[in-house]
């Protein structure tokens, strides 16, 4: 009984960025810039946005796209942001967007793994 | 030069739950109603929440916590749903709340993988 896989649905990149520039990370309407700039170069469509800023430092902020999610969480006292890009269909680029977040953030040591989420086998 | 790993910063529980209950997936107030309580029973502090409902089908939310977000897309015609738990600091439980989600979208084939995130190393 051979099974092919089909097209995951989604594609989500689980970034871990070590060495950003801590006032990037800190500053809210920045971060705002730069995610809803990566859904656009992602190709995804936006649909509602949320930041959040923590006291004394930190930002946390979803970008909901058609597409899925966009979610970045920073730790400026580390120089670390977690970021998470996740898109569904052949018209998306995550990757692309996720270079782009790297380079915004001046990050210097980033972990990127890409997941292959939803993956059906045909019957 | 001997380096010890710290407590990661965060938890983050991606879930690919197969074999779902489709009705269930398909309605709104059902999967908002979950991912509350989810945020709830994962010990978290609920600060902003968003759902989508999209056309003929499928469900998208976000539930943003203090200590970072839930997330769930859901495809009915599949039976499957993509979450993530997500979570930082000692009181929260995002295993907890991952078993929670499992058990009300009576999901019988789940894929649960746990991700440390923010690995930081003592100098």
């Amino acid at each position: 009984m051979a099974q092919v896989i089909e097209t995951p649905l989604g594609m989500h990149v689980v970034l871990d960025l070590y060495d950003c520039d801590p006032k990037i990370l800190d500053d809210i309407e920045k971060i705002e810039e730069i995610l809803t700039k990566a859904a656009e170069v992602a190709n995804a469509t936006i649909i509602d946005k949320r930041f959040h800023k923590f006291s004394p430092q930190g930002v946390s902020g979803v970008v909901v796209v058609s597409e899925s999610h966009i979610a970045i969480h920073t730790w400026p006292e580390h120089g670390y942001a977690a970021v998470d890009v996740y898109t569904c269909g052949d018209h998306t680029m995550p990757l692309k967007a996720s270079e782009y977040i790297i380079k915004e953030l001046k990050c210097k040591k980033p972990s990127v793994v890409k997941l292959d989420r939803g993956l059906l086998f045909k019957e």
